[in-house]
């Protein structure tokens, strides 16, 4: 696959600067880019390192004002630019039809279309495969799963029974989806009653998964993430928990039971939300912080465990910050008030 | 399987309020009962969307008040009365005694009498596992492994040599068991040496140990896991470690090598529990708190990093929040104090 | 294998105090060393405790004085000394050359001269595995891999492709290598573009990698772990991270895209490093602690979120901790004032 650049500010927009006859024919970094490759830039003006870039054409901004010996395409957003061209230049191939001889799929299939079944795939009964999905080698997939088409699960995943999952997920190895919700009741000093846990777990379109990361089934309800949803690697997700679209969670976040995290969302890493709190739309919480259970959030930036608005967070840091010389202050009134008390009682 | 209320009374506890004789088949949620199922209901009134409940049975709290139009059974804890009859009515089956064709099972095996060994199972030598225990697909069982009767290993779980698992225990999908302690000897400029880390890992009965989560085994001792304990999603337990009896560890929690974690503690999500400490009896330690190395933790609750009480902790936020007042009132003060000075001078 | 403790001593080092004749035959704790085995003592003196072993043989440290019915072997870190003579007394067996009939292995596969391909392992086209390696059940190995030799894969690890692990390597159970970074570009209210995330994984020689742990492939460049680094279990490393050599992490530690951490860094457990971050050689970062984006971390200990240098921390903790005793001493000044006031308006 490869377009001239013509064709590239075509596909993608923004304005030529040089030579737009050029083909190109991969992405790559500023420092590795070769001739026929492009790359991006996002500030408006060159470090040294950049003007080394052998690429035949960049991305850059509209105000990008240097100059450099290649063509330029520029555009609002290059980085943006860049992963749009990217999927054009690499667009995903539908795999070549292929059920591995080795993968065990029971009898009792409902419709299996998948492009790839890799080699110790299990699939259990009443299953259906959209086209072009592909399930890598060693995924265990129980009864009753539904998976949409162009998706594609990596190795060693394990898929519950019950679960259904849109088109054009991605969802890397290990992660484990749909396994049993943390639930039990005390029982005295008996120890624990579990729970029943035979909800289910919805992951809707394009959503993509990290590597290791666990999503659990409902307890009763189910567990639903939205549409466009992007969750990184080792992020726990509790049974009954709902996340709605375009959110995006870093890694090693935790979302604990029927907790709510609404569209637009942004989860940074080691992020604690506990049970029933809910982040209202557009809510950006910031690495490490941690939500009290049935807290609402509102939207905006927020930090700290409680989570405080980052301005609040960042004044009471100062204020912290400051007890050394306030303390001082507090010592230097007292010697005053003590040489004043001293002056009145002469 | 299906029981009368009547019957559920006489099985779980309870008073009986309306008609007994009605057939109960499965549990379910207030929002989704439909007739023939039971649910519960914990506070004394209602809300407008109780009030539409199909259900056809709730356990209600005894000081329950309202009016419904299902048969009612007053109980003192009705989760756990509902927990108890999710037991009775959906008993775990006895698998079908299979073991898949594909599993790979070594020779040099002791005795081998589990209900089901899934596709792709590795057991090594000199292996016991017990009566209806069942072994879904893609676990890795190393060799001298004892395994008890009742309990299930959900897909793709590795469980190292020499480990030890009791009865009626639950092991969630890509748990790692046994896996070697993290113990290296600095060695001047030459890095590390690795410490041996020969020892074992015990699994009491009644334990549930949930998906990804890792279990070290013992350095030159052994880690050990008490009998009714249930653990979470992406839990770290390193090596030697000793945790109770029916504690609880909520998802991402790490607990360090050596430490003690004593029966009926109760950790929150990501918790950290640094090498040495000791946790008695009652801890409970609030989501996120971290145990300095070393520390002994009494019953109680506790918060924070480094932990504190909750009292103090909280009293502790509280004075902070109040810093902005506090230098207001100095600077108060401040003001007084040069007025007065200024009266004195003249 | 067995050495006399003469021979031990010329292996290790160290001031031989006692009978050098007696064969030793395997290491153990104190508590349970038996006749022929070899132990360790840190303290110069002794707890009851230490002197009902029955080690024939133990490490203790220079200055240790007490007395114990053993052979002693004086040296500078009894541990270390421990370490080292587990390795000679227990070396890493080459594994009988066994390629399992079950494993799939591409035909266009360019070399495997590995000692062990354990049960349903998959590898994939164009790899390399060096010699004594061993691959164990499940693994899962993608295309245009390298694999030194010596190193020690562990059940149910994925493998993505372009990765490359280097000799005497350790990567345990359920690890996965090389899945793609999280980045992706919001494209307004469309939702989010993958960036493409197309580099690759370098893990240098003698590196240990934990339980569970998850190490994504560079965007466009590389991830790289170095030489000796020993990484603990659930651990994080973002794509393009480079972490330097002799780096210690702890359990649950995650390091954010494009950081950078120096050779022998040592990082406690559940630590997060923000993006773009540099922790300079040497830097010692306590459990929990959080360190921002782009922030340079100098050599020295630090702890706190945002972390700060140990000591600091501690001092800010005690005035935090002082905060109760700091509004009783404003209000008694408060008063103080007061009274001086009135004695002047009298």
């Amino acid at each position: 696959m490869s377009f001239t650049i013509e064709k590239i500010v075509e596909l993608v927009g923004g304005k030529l600067d040089g030579d737009g006859a050029i083909e190109i024919f991969a992405v790559s970094s500023l420092e590795k880019a070769k001739i026929g490759e492009i790359s991006f830039f996002e500030k408006a003006d060159l470090s040294e390192l950049t003007k080394e870039t052998n690429a035949s054409c960049l991305f850059v901004p509209e105000n990008f004002e240097d100059f450099l010996p290649c063509t330029l395409i520029r555009v609002k957003s290059p980085k943006l630019a860049f992963a749009k061209i990217f999927e054009k230049l690499h667009p995903q191939k539908s795999p070549t039809v292929k059920i591995h001889e080795t993968a065990s799929i029971a009898s009792e299939l409902k419709e299996i279309r998948a492009g790839f079944v890799g080699e110790f795939v299990t699939i259990g009964r009443n299953c259906r495969i959209g086209e072009n999905s592909q399930i890598f080698g060693g995924v265990k997939i129980g009864d009753n799963v539904l998976i949409g088409s162009g998706t594609i699960i990596y190795p060693n995943c394990v898929i519950y029974d019950n679960v259904s999952i849109g088109d054009d997920c991605i969802i890397h190895g290990g992660a484990i989806i749909g396994a049993d919700g943390f639930g039990f009741v005390r029982d005295g000093a008996n120890g624990y009653v579990k729970f029943p846990q035979i909800g289910s777990t919805v992951i809707e379109n394009n959503v993509e998964i990290g590597a290791n990361t666990c999503i659990d089934r409902g307890a009763l309800g189910e567990t639903r993430i939205g549409e466009e949803t992007k969750i990184d690697n080792l992020v726990q997700i509790a049974h009954n928990a709902q996340i709605g679209k375009r959110v995006i969670i870093a890694a090693q976040t935790g979302i604990s039971g029927s907790s709510i995290v609404e569209d637009d969302c942004v989860l940074g890493g080691q992020v604690g939300i506990s049970d029933h709190a809910t982040l209202k739309s557009g809510a950006i919480i910031g690495a490490q912080a941690g939500v009290l259970p049935n807290k609402i959030v509102r939207a905006g930036v927020w930090w700290g465990t409680p989570v405080q608005p980052l301005d609040e967070y960042k004044r009471q840091n100062a204020h912290v910050k400051g007890l050394a010389r306030l303390k001082e202050e507090l010592k230097e009134l007292k010697h005053w008030l003590a040489e004043l008390s001293g002056k009145i009682d002469n």
